[in-house]
């Protein structure tokens, strides 16, 4: 089977395709899909790191161009694909900045795949990924779930929202079977920050266990759904995987999640480190991101996510941990 | 002040400018406005009838174009527009059938509009129509409300959320200042039948009261929420009105409804006929009209909409007779 991963050079991306080329080939419904022969790492531009080996490995090709050129999207259809993962968006704190841009990126872009996995008529599975950022406004419930209206805050969670809704509608018209996997902040992120508000979330463990410190521009008191992100990989599989008949007409799927706040994620860090010297966390609000962080979802209920089996860590610490892993001590991939 | 009516010359639209011309200005924020000084109706074509006098009205304009094509959105606003009621679009048996033209209808048609109301800076007051239809699915509670989430199970009512949704995100860019009134089915519709599912409602008081046979194509037990057309043009007008600060981030607001079986609606119409002969009631099953209606909310609770101060009839006993002096005995407009 050819697998599409848009935004497939970025982090999530690349380790998607790291766990879909170790598992060589898909669950699906149950049953053993073909192996895996290609997959199509998709994005705007070369990201600032490759993870070891990736690139040059022999099932995966890479594209790069703009999702929100059609022709570009459908010059990704010149094989048959037969599972997208479509990652591909501008962030939100991005998308606040330019609303034009996301709107093109987000909701063209978008529009302009499906059209072309709808004109392969193979009833290709599709994940799209959305965000607890859908949720927000004034009439949000302090906790979210797969049943609570979606009226985001963001022109970035507004384009999710409309993802999802595109998701169900094509997947009823039995265009494509796709399904939405609405994510928690994904945690720890390698790398630089980027233009999410959500970005210092990651950087609050990553830049102190680099020796660095770490700017956090909300009160530790702000609560937040977060996951680690082998959890957000193998859930994104997992939703890939279940058959339609598991997620009924709506196939939008709050990933698992641990509602923390900002503090107890600074504690987890030093809980884990050990003795490790770690980067100073520096309490300096910044109104325009503490603003976005508190129109979010405070807390998740992602009963229905768990009860499809989709998995999570034991705890924050183990997140940490596997961070460390992977990516600090040499032992991860 | 120049008021812009999409679907300009349907029913509803129609009535809307006559309400409009009668009052000769609107109450925004409490405040009366400039005098009305033009309405432009614009339609994709000749409506099959004009209410008397509006076309020949000397503050009527009619522009007839496709919505779908930006440049003739664009000439729309050759005049600086005060107001914009939105009320095109493809309905929802058939939107079922094309899936393509309602998303070209209703999604990149709005996009247009909503762009160039926007690149006006004139802070635009705005209203979307948009429909119980937003609602549906197999979570579907069997009360729906403005705090219900919106899985809809037609392209139609997925395209009606999408617009809820850009009216948001654009108002709280401060693009324009627009509302969504989410409408339920409207009775007494005069003229023919049109492609909506929901079309036999109206006509089971119109044919009848016309001498001619009605078929009922759902089971009498049939629950949905229904309005009478004066109510909805109110309503419509009230939204308007209302200031921003009285509507909070979601700017969707249910209409008020009756929530009524079908047998109860051709009960309410011998009440209200009285000794007139009345065409039969034929009951005549069709599935998918059937499955559509089933999939629509059955019961609509509209405490916000109501407590905004939006309109309803007393009975539909009275929405009969309004029809009657409107369109039968000659005395109404």
């Amino acid at each position: 089977m050819n697998i599409l991963i848009t935004g497939g050079a970025g982090f999530v991306g690349q380790r998607l395709a790291m766990e879909c080329l170790k598992r060589g080939n898909l669950e699906l419904d149950g049953k053993p899909s073909p192996a895996i022969t290609n997959i199509l790492l998709a994005d705007n531009a070369e990201p600032p790191f490759w993870h070891d080996g990736l690139r040059e490995h022999e099932l995966v090709t890479t594209s790069f161009g703009d999702i929100s050129d059609e022709a570009y999207v459908k010059s990704l259809f010149n094989e048959e694909i037969h599972a997208v993962f479509h990652l591909a968006s501008i962030v939100s704190g991005h998308g606040e900045q330019d609303f034009d841009l996301a709107m093109r990126v987000n909701l063209d872009g978008a529009r302009y795949l499906f059209e072309a996995i709808r004109a392969q008529k193979n009833n290709c599975r599709v994940v799209f990924t959305s965000s607890v950022a859908a949720f927000g406004g004034d009439a949000m419930p302090e906790t979210v779930s797969d049943y609570t209206k979606q009226t985001p805050m963001t022109t970035y969670g507004m384009t999710k929202v409309i993802g999802e809704l595109l998701v169900n509608d094509y997947s009823r018209k039995g265009f494509f079977d796709g399904r939405s996997a609405r994510l928690p902040t994904v945690i720890v992120r390698p790398g630089k920050p980027n233009l999410a508000a959500s970005s210092f979330v990651s950087g609050l463990f990553r830049e102190p266990l680099n020796g660095e410190p770490c700017v956090i521009p909300v009160d530790p008191s702000q609560l937040m759904p977060v996951l680690g992100y082998r959890s957000i990989i193998n859930g994104i599989i997992k939703l890939a995987e279940l058959p339609a008949t598991d997620l009924g007409s709506d196939r939008g799927v709050g990933l698992p999640a641990f509602n923390a706040t900002v503090q107890e994620l600074m504690d987890a860090l030093k809980n884990a480190a050990g003795n490790q010297h770690l980067g100073e966390h520096v309490m300096e609000k910044d109104e325009t991101i503490a603003k976005i962080c508190a129109g979010w979802p405070q807390q998740a209920d992602t009963t229905r996510g768990l009860s499809l089996g989709l998995p999570m860590e034991s705890s924050i610490e183990e997140i940490v941990h596997c961070y460390i892993e992977d990516y600090l001590d040499g032992t991860g991939s």
